[in-house]
């Protein structure tokens, strides 16, 4: 996917410039890794066993590990909770973040049935559509506002991120709206680049990108 | 997002072994950039022009490209047209690729009205749903099935990949089914992880690992 931002040059301290977006993404499937192992009982983990279940070798996972602290223990690996903790607090995911999406098609109702966001603390609390025809409707609980109504109701809801599943025609215009309402991080999935507004971090989702991987590994023999 | 798969191990010749996911998804993004560039009318790029646009360095952008062969003229750039036919060789997404979607709920109508996955040559063919409600139903031209008519009906349509839209809990014996019904690439959506049948490529797709990502840039002042 297309990844807007740039955490590396202007992050609060040395630690942090150098994660890159890679490891990060890896600390989310580590996290991941490590609550399915800590349910099933395992507290202890070494680098091996996280680095098997990614792909990704020992030393690559003791490398994104070191940037969280002195986590590990030479000969035992990682106690899994302290592990658990310490990422989902380099994650920004020890609290939660409210999110307004704009769009309400069936990728939106999809992403707002999505269980895994609210599980991860990531809590949708306003819906925007253009469509006349949708606005006051009630979408999973949500009322679905104009568009007209974010630099009003974003503020007063304390809302930080926006999810845009809108058209590519209108993803610039809502994304330049939520930013202006105090949005500072946007995860879209609109098809086309879009200019990031000063201020603001994005994420772009290209579906496609990953359907073109999955090709590219069944093409090339890949197993 | 979680990656199952390794084509590093078993690629076909040489200069396919030496591709990274990384790089594969790079290649997606690189040709994106390439057609936005030719339909505005640029027909040379430069290795610079193509990275400033993804976030990497030249450096990268000609490691990844080299893998393509020898396209680039030095002090002129790479040839836009030329470029991109070599990048959707190598991608396989110089042909059509016909799949079948599974789980017929949100996700999986937005997914069969994206037309993305279209316009790249990826052709959903075949629909499936455990639900006996939708089972009949014709959703974008297409009739659901039983997951029970897999065996037959995906040899016969000659379906290569499959689309993982289930929930979580079937989403295993979805793929299974699937594999031996001679699907060779799954792209999955469900929550959690899936063992990989053999002969089968995964790629996972997590959205709250995006997500994440960006709880992460937001937190930490990336921008």
């Amino acid at each position: 996917m297309n990844k807007g931002g740039d955490a590396s040059d202007r992050a609060a301290n040395e630690t942090e410039a150098r994660l890159s977006r890679a490891s990060v993404g890896r600390l989310s499937l580590y996290l991941r890794r490590l609550e399915i192992l800590l349910r099933e009982g395992t507290t202890k983990v070494s680098s091996g066993t996280l680095g098997e279940a990614l792909g990704v070798t020992d030393a690559q996972v003791r490398k994104d590990l070191a940037y969280l602290g002195h986590l590990g223990h030479p000969g035992v690996g990682y106690a899994a909770p302290e592990l658990i903790d310490a990422i989902r607090r380099a994650l920004g995911v020890d609290r939660e973040w409210l999110a307004a999406l704009a769009g309400v098609g069936n990728l939106g109702r999809a992403l707002l049935r999505y269980r895994g966001f609210a599980d991860r603390g990531f809590r949708i609390v306003a819906l925007f559509d253009a469509d006349p025809a949708k606005i006051g409707q009630r979408v999973e609980g949500l009322e679905v506002h104009s568009p007209d109504a974010m630099a009003e109701l974003l503020p007063a809801l304390g809302v930080e991120l926006g999810v845009l599943t809108t058209p590519a025609e209108s993803a610039q215009a809502v994304a330049d709206a939520m930013a202006l309402a105090g949005v500072r991080g946007l995860l879209t999935f609109a098809p086309g680049v879009l200019r990031r507004p000063a201020g603001v971090n994005v994420v772009s989702v290209d579906l496609t990108v990953q359907l073109e991987q999955l090709a590219f590994l069944v093409q090339h023999g890949g197993e």
